[in-house]
């Protein structure tokens, strides 16, 4: 029997387990792979105290958690229930284990372009994550498609491998902070595509050619190309969690602000919420309070108000 | 005119600097000092992807703040009022500045224990930073008043360069991290006394004696030593805010979850704000959140949802 049982490793889960490990919790972790989707992240300027890889961040973060004594436990949760005063998590290898309390912080995984064939071409030309396959690349044409720092930061790194990058975004302008902005305008090798929406890939086995339609003149593009990084967003798996807990619209799992769920005993933190601003630092600190928040519930208190430290 | 002035250097404030200048929004940040709270952490194992000294991290963040072009802008603000669309900030200089919006997060200042004398001995024997001050205490005799992570590790550090420690909380169990409470345990030269309350200083000058009362069987103990550190929290001046923006009764300041205080156009973020959890990982997340929310008021976006980064 664990005193919590977090599921998924990414910046939020990572940072609940070093916090409840510190508060002598016995803690397990389980997850299908360790760093969740800031590994992919190139070149991280925005997490405060630290500038570089996110591989390498995510790395530090795994150190800490091994450190305090979590329990990794490596697995895809399919199925959560309530079991007596606690849960009861399965995985698909049929494994069981009981928690009295759970924190999900799976996070959410890439989406797709939703356009007729895409499935065909994944890992034929079809990528996404940039900082994996890019080296595939060199002296190729690449597409990206999308319009946040995640695409923006994708095309500048595939413009230092790949002859061209084509970078396409349904929007009139970009989502991602104008410093990054700039930094794509001045590769000579980038070319903007705004008001540009796929319509269908081409290819004989792999990749070959992009339709794009521009949506202000319904004009058509084909672009002959070698490969396309898709970076347009997520989704989120609450299939094993719907019937326990509040899930919104868009699939996101609904929390307070202290990252309780509908649910007494289960917590969720970073991008499997509703919590807007999906950035590494705001996981991490929604992380620390989901664990926290376990911590209290755990010791039978309800915080009202602040929880000073002294 | 700036687009943001951000009041406060610590890990909330940086944090939100760090984001506004990335989103080339034209930001001040105004403040009486660099790296808040966190600076006196002796050793910080919980703020992911770092360990070590909370100066040094802090220096980390400065680093981040500057290199993405923020103003630094020395001094205590003591005036904040509506100016037509936005706000004028005014110093104890007397210098004023205007700006479309302002984010809070100045913190808190250590807490008095409110006993009578108690400011004639600050720094003659009383003292709020064990960090700061503790070299002094070679081979003598000090005392710790608190019973959170703060004062545990105070004491901790304490132990290590004063001959004797007592560790004073007016509860009969401390508040911190077990794995912290452990290692206070573990040292022998640190005396525990839960369930007292101080009561008096004595001393000529200095502090010689200290008065607690044990409230469970209401004796008194007078201890002989050098010195006293208070670790007991922290209170927050909202007096030039208060006009505009909600505070609640231990004068916090009020803020959503997306850290958008009462008015429109002025958010808070970390200590200074109702947010419970006081943790430097946590006050750089919600530091994120109020920038974001800052730069999406001001391009007149109504946030209804998650901002995906796409």
């Amino acid at each position: 029997m664990y005193d919590v049982i977090i599921i998924g490793a990414g910046a939020a889960g990572m940072t609940a387990a070093i916090y409840t490990s510190r508060k002598a919790l016995k803690t397990a972790l389980i997850t299908i792979e360790i760093g969740g989707q800031a590994v992919q992240a190139t070149n991280i300027e925005n997490y405060p105290g630290y500038k570089g890889k996110g591989f390498d961040l995510m790395n530090k973060f795994r150190e800490q958690v091994v450190e305090f004594g979590t329990e990794l436990i490596p697995g895809r949760v399919n199925k959560l229930i309530k079991k007596g005063e606690g849960f009861e998590v399965t995985l698909t290898n049929a494994n069981k284990y009981e928690t009295k309390s759970v924190i999900l912080a799976y996070g959410k995984v890439p989406r797709k372009l939703d356009i007729h064939g895409e499935e065909e071409y994944i890992g034929k030309g079809l990528h996404v994550c940039a900082v994996c396959d890019a080296p595939l690349y060199a002296d190729k044409v690449v597409a990206v498609v999308g319009g946040g720092n995640s695409a923006l930061g994708s095309a500048i790194y595939l413009s230092k491998i790949a002859k061209k990058v084509y970078l396409i975004h349904k929007r009139d302008e970009f989502r991602g902070d104008e410093i990054i902005v700039n930094r794509v305008k001045e590769k000579d090798n980038i070319e903007i595509l705004l008001s540009h929406i796929p319509k269908k890939i081409k290819g004989e086995n792999e990749v070959e050619k992009f339709v794009l339609e521009n949506f202000k003149d319904n004009s058509e593009r084909e672009l002959e190309l070698d490969g396309i990084f898709l970076e347009i967003g997520f989704t989120i798996d609450v299939d094993f969690v719907k019937e326990l807990i509040e899930v919104n619209n868009i699939k996101e799992i609904v929390v307070d602000k202290n990252c309780n769920t509908s649910q007494k005993g289960i917590f969720a933190a970073g991008d499997v919420t509703n919590m807007q601003y999906k950035q590494i630092v705001v996981s991490a600190g929604e992380g620390a309070k989901a664990a926290l928040s376990a911590h209290a519930y755990l010791q039978g208190k309800e915080i009202i108000g602040t929880d000073w430290d002294y």
